[in-house]
């Protein structure tokens, strides 16, 4: 069977003591091994990274957002081919793969301006003919942690911006679907990148740990669920590093008695059900406001819900894919069975999806709940599942309590058309990423994505603008020359 | 005798179970007593700023910005007297306050550029008539907690810019001098600030794990020693709080073959022994390349530091003061003693001066050590006294390769009328303010401070535009309006 | 009688061959008599300017800063007096004056920002050990030419910004009310400016003629009609100089059907008759959507008009006061007969206002006309009274239409609730200054005032960030020092 | 012959009532014909830029972005035969094609950071609920006509950048070598372009004065020599349009004594002959500082000139070629001959150079003159031709004053190792884009291109941050949304 290797210093090897079963979950079987990574491993790579080091902080940013070009037309090139290993191993429809890696590709993209992005403050005369400036130099050695529901898109966000700002990286994926990190790490190779800038280690608890505690790591970034996220911010934190981790997501859209009903229930089918509801920015709570709100959304959503069809990954026809695991489809059944038993009614029940041909496959069906309270374990956690579920409440203030009162502050949206509801939503709630009839408002790549309260520990965002300030450090430099010396005619003279 | 208190909610209050002395350290008596707060009355200030925020950060920017338009204008008209109180506790001399103060004003001056510093970034049409923005909302409560040796400065490096951004802050002063951060607290009411914006409990370690555990504080600066930053970095980290900390210093000039070398010892005199050395930018180190640049500093350092004085602070032609305690008196001079034992060679010596009037104070003179290694102890740890090391080498890679390897990096300079030898420093050097001929390359109030390796931990450095960064958080609002509807003339229909 | 002069070099001088009358429009008497300039006083002026420039230029921007934030105080320390002036010799109740001062002290205290505002670019290694790096230096000598309707504010827009930024500065105000900008004057020496960095002088063509002519002068900002800021502007860029001309406008209001119409009367009263009209941003045509918001507007507008009282200045009960002179007066009676005559309803006539005790005041009363289309001359022109004509159209798109037709770009506003209609309108009007239910959409301070098509000839508008770039050039810096020398330890070797 | 024609809204066209010759430079004779529009012609272009402008300026820029990802492409694969059209016509040798392309590209990858390049600025609160923000919005039909000595570069300077930011554009190219421009501009469309975005068109002073003149074109940048420069940029002011023009110059490069004179003279090889000296970046006078400079300057100059190669553009061991007309090189002889007539030293003459097999070419070999002053012709006049002349001073501020005396002020250089001289030189010299060491200082495509004085009317420079501005206007939106309603429960009730 296949081992799914590293990529170190340019090389890729498979070389493993240990590994681990990959599945295919449309099928249900294992479908290739992953090499889980020793720390000796894993600090080969952080010593490749850190020889590459000097010399690609010495290469001119233009020099290095060119790679970035060329890695983009490469990444389009062979995107049938990534799409194909993101179905394989995450199980998620091609057209909604193609999503992901444009998403990703747009990264690279943003990378590509590098020498307009790196450029420091300068200001002449802070006293008299005394300037001062401040540029922002790489910090050196990097790592990204990075989760099993985005393989191409969520590593895209980090190690592109961090390589073009003249850092080396040591990425670990997910060892749930590891393939597409190594094929796009390998097409950067092509691209032109030096060995040794950009490396890959799949691993464990074990590879994670060593890249938290080898001092020549300055920096993490992570996405994940929240309890791994907050003790990598702690452990990173207490170890020195520069971090930032991304947790779990509860988002919440609010229905105004405004908002055009056709339309939310277009917009909400694929915020809550596309990649099973697999993403941090799944939409998976609706809070209606008003009855004739609530009733309306019901009744049009269980109507537009009946043709969704789940499947495999290569079949175009399919709106969604698998969940990763059996143990997460039954962790997933759990919640729509504990919803259902703590009084909540089930409008639409995807718990047996019939998938002719994939009967051992992790399917999980789109499913409604109506009548979901604030006090219903599935209200209160993350499902990470194909599950809508519907509050209902009185007055947009109660909506917008029920969002700030959560653990959680990744994304939000409000359907309405009317420009003062809009307003005080964005301005009062207490989430980071926030849509206007917007529902995944995803920030694009020139924009930075960051959730607030227990979705993200740390100062700065992921990609855009901010990933240019948590990939370098900033230096100020105070400047002034003694005296006129050789302008004047002096001659030039040692202290003697 | 009198007891300095806490300013809570607007109002000053002495009320204290526990005191603490507050010495003179110029006469070494107890002059005062400081109310030391306990873990009630710091959460009544967590309390008072909570309650203060709603309302504060709706406010427009403009509007805070003009509070600190005010408070410049009081700051600047109390110089004298904040200058006063700086010197009874501290013990700096009056003209070494002024200097203080300016440089914190500076900082206020900065705060006053809010609304152009808080500007989002727009993008129109992200996608077909979708547009996106990012928006830099406050944090909520925040808290400062500063050092004894800048009681105007560091504070005010902190809380206008909180301020300014629309969060409510918690300062906590050394209490080893805390009179002037009280003062400038009622000046900034005078100013115009509502009640509970700004509070100032005074304590000890209790105050401080109050503040770094209470969950309503959203973010902590710190400035101070190494071991104590890192406490509460890891601490403030793990509790989910935004933190900067800022530590220890061991700054080195290097001294090239071609600078000029009575432009060298002028800068030095003030930079090494200026605030007696407690300063995190002194210049404790000085690294001669070659011996005659070695030989030239010596001696003419030794010649220009015989007319320096020190004495008490409000005694204009003192050049420096005493030290703060009685302990750090003892620790400086063991300092100069093991590098003495260790084979270091006291060209001045400072340990035994005569202040006529001042027997009891806590004076350390002026005091020059040649023929320093890296091995010693007076090398390898921070004096925070009025002693300039100095370190003799053959060429700039062995002046470099000595910083880098320094567990500092706070600040550091070349003296060279060379600009390739300059260029080559700043841009190789890893520390985080880097002077040019410039001895103590503290940034202007416009770029920001911070050093790198052990002396900040954090992502964003202390004020200028670091500071709006880590005192705001970024939400991104992502924005499409659903259909033409009234611009087309359509009725509004409720969905039915 | 007294006469109002220049002042040139720090200087105050009355010194004048001819003399023009300042009246005082609400007697309609003759009040003062202001010095008309020479070609030579005018040339002095341009002469101290060019004298005081390379040490002003040389002044670190913090310092130049510093001056503006002591001139803030002043302006609001004399803001009595400063209203005062204004009423005197334009007219305007105190209330407006305070309004306007206000908006132009704005001004200064973004002029304070300064040291931020002027940061240049700073690129590292843009080829290998090569940077690059942008200043924005001044200019040199700068000039401004200003209208009578704010004769402080106007001022204050260009010469805070232009001499913050480095450069000094020539003012020719109107002649109508020249006496305030010339107190300003003295203001800002007594905050600290040195003498010859701003001078005011007063004049009529043949001043602004020689400013445009003199080679000295590198940049004119002006404001007023459009006919002649097309001659400014035209003249100014043929003698290879920076120019940037405001002229007139015609500011229409879209009131949609879903308006909430007392809000859109209450905010019409003063964005109409505020100041008389006779501002650029003033809303002189409302465009009503449908019959029905026609007929409500109109209305209520009538009614609404009824309590309006037109007096003296210092009458705070006063809501606006006389039209600057006779002449003017007799114009804007013109065009409300001409709307008469060519088929227009004057529904509230201020043609004949009665002014208890000021019989002689060039007063016009509030306005109202109905039933106003596009082929009018009251529509076509700008009448700068206070007048507003309401046109009915059947779409939004009509009224859209009309205003991008419309000769004027200057400011537009449209009353909805609808985000869509907002949203559409902001993108496609062809107005620099656009309202979303704000009808005098005046750009704060921190960002830049400028109308399009024959409002504005230039590319950077006035105040806020583009005049930073207006009042500077762009100087790029590329540096490599060439090879190692001092560093490696080699002597230096002249050339032998 | 073949007759080089237009590319109007996507068609290429040959059809022209005049022609006019293009050469062969290196053979002196007629290559091709090249069609010269006639009004109508140009009025077709700017009809179809009119009409592809709205669809395109709705385009998001990120798809505007993406079709110069693909059109960088495209101009690296297709870089031979670009390279082979700019010899034929312009006669410069392949390898300095080579450059001059890549300078152009980079102006593509910078015009690929479109989406963070047009952010525009937000504000909250600038009242109490009220948002203010500014957008920078395309102008519409933009022109560029370009000068014949950089036929990819100077054009690649303007359309990628106008054309991104959402403009639609008509370039015309100089007649004398049209190919180039033709071919790029194909390759754009191929890139995905849509029809009538770029178009191209041939002409002279017709064509030009069109462009001048049609109300429709908004904005006209340009690129040639000063006294064109400065009536188009008059012409177009004055028919209120927006206007960068770009005239001639005349750089000097400041040699001190401790300048590394083995790198000055390897430096100035390059800088004074490259491309024929027909750049308008060429450092075409050196001035040392003392006799010994001077000396060494001109006798290493010499040394270093003799195995200097003039021939045609395919010889890659050619270090120039041609000039670009058989008058122009009658013109460059012309001024050598004056400067020895007016008591200069011809050191090395390249009046009489022999290429064999190309007699007819219209070469001039490398010339070094010295002894020059400024009163001589040669130096007071752009001579645009292979020839360095040596001007000899006793001081740096004598050199100083030599430069900042000159009527144009596009770059300059100085040559020393001393960081004083240095930045003294730059803060001080009248002169756009300076060089440290550096002979060329031409601003990378992230920074931006721009002379000083005669040498460039207009506000804003060329290319980069700059063009961004140029090519967009501020639109400035006020928003306040008027009342709760919808979100307080109330219903929507229309006025009625």
């Amino acid at each position: 069977m296949e081992i799914i290797g590293h990529l170190i210093n340019g090389k890729y090897s498979e070389q493993a003591e240990r590994t681990q079963d990959v599945f295919n979950p449309a099928t249900g079987t294992v479908a290739k091994k992953v090499a889980i990574a020793s720390r000796e491993t894993v600090e080969d790579a952080i010593t490749a990274a850190q020889a590459a080091y000097p010399e690609w902080r010495n290469t001119p940013p233009l020099k290095r957002a060119r790679i970035m070009f060329n890695y983009k037309a490469l990444l389009e090139k062979h995107a049938d081919k990534i799409c194909e290993l993101i179905g394989a191993e995450h199980g998620k429809i091609c057209h909604d793969a193609a999503g992901e890696l444009q998403r990703g590709i747009e990264n690279v993209e943003y990378a590509c301006g590098a020498p307009e992005l790196l450029k420091g403050e300068y200001s002449k005369n802070v006293g008299p003919n005394i300037d001062s400036w401040s540029e922002f130099q790489p910090l050196g050695v990097v790592a990204g942690i990075t989760p099993f529901n985005f393989p191409a898109m969520v590593p895209l966000w980090m190690f592109p911006m961090a390589i073009v700002c003249g850092n080396t990286f040591v990425l670990k994926p997910s060892e749930r679907d590891p393939s597409t990190a190594l094929f796009i790490a390998e097409l950067l190779h092509e691209a032109g990148l030096p060995a040794g800038v950009f490396n890959v280690v799949n691993g464990d608890k074990v590879a994670v740990d060593t890249l938290l505690e080898d001092k020549r790591v300055k920096a993490v970034s992570f996405v994940g669920s929240t309890p791994i996220a907050e003790y990598i911010y702690s452990k990173a934190s207490a170890n020195g590093k520069r971090c930032q981790a991304l947790g779990g997501a509860k988002n919440h859209a609010i229905v105004m008695p405004d908002a055009d009903m056709d339309n939310v229930v277009s917009q909400l089918l694929g915020a809550a059900f596309g990649s099973s509801g697999e993403r941090c920015m799944a939409l998976s709570v609706a809070v209606a406001v008003g009855k004739a709100a609530g009733d309306a959304l019901v009744n049009k959503m269980a109507a537009a819900m009946k043709p969704l069809k789940v499947g495999e990954c290569s079949d175009k026809t399919n709106d969604f894919g698998p969940v990763i695991t059996k143990e997460h489809k039954d962790k997933v059944v759990g919640f729509i069975d504990s919803a259902e038993s703590q009084g909540a009614t089930v409008v639409v029940d995807g718990r047996h999806p019939q998938v002719a041909g994939y009967e051992k496959g992790f399917f999980v069906g789109a499913t409604l709940i109506d009548g979901v309270t604030k006090e219903m374990d599935s209200y209160q956690q993350e499902i990470f599942g194909p599950v809508l579920q519907v509050v209902r409440v009185d007055t947009m203030e109660e909506a917008m309590t029920l969002i700030n009162d959560h653990e959680y502050g990744n994304g939000t949206c409000i359907f309405t058309r009317d420009g003062e509801a809009a307003r005080y939503f964005s301005d009062h709630i207490e989430v980071g990423m926030v849509g206007i009839n917007v529902p995944l408002p995803v920030p694009v790549a020139y924009h930075s994505f960051g959730g607030w309260k227990r979705s993200l520990f740390g100062d700065l965002h992921a990609y855009g603008p901010d990933a240019v300030r948590f990939y370098t450090k900033r230096k100020t430099i105070t400047q002034r020359w003694p005296s006129a010396g050789v302008r004047e005619g002096k001659s030039f003279s040692f202290p003697s």
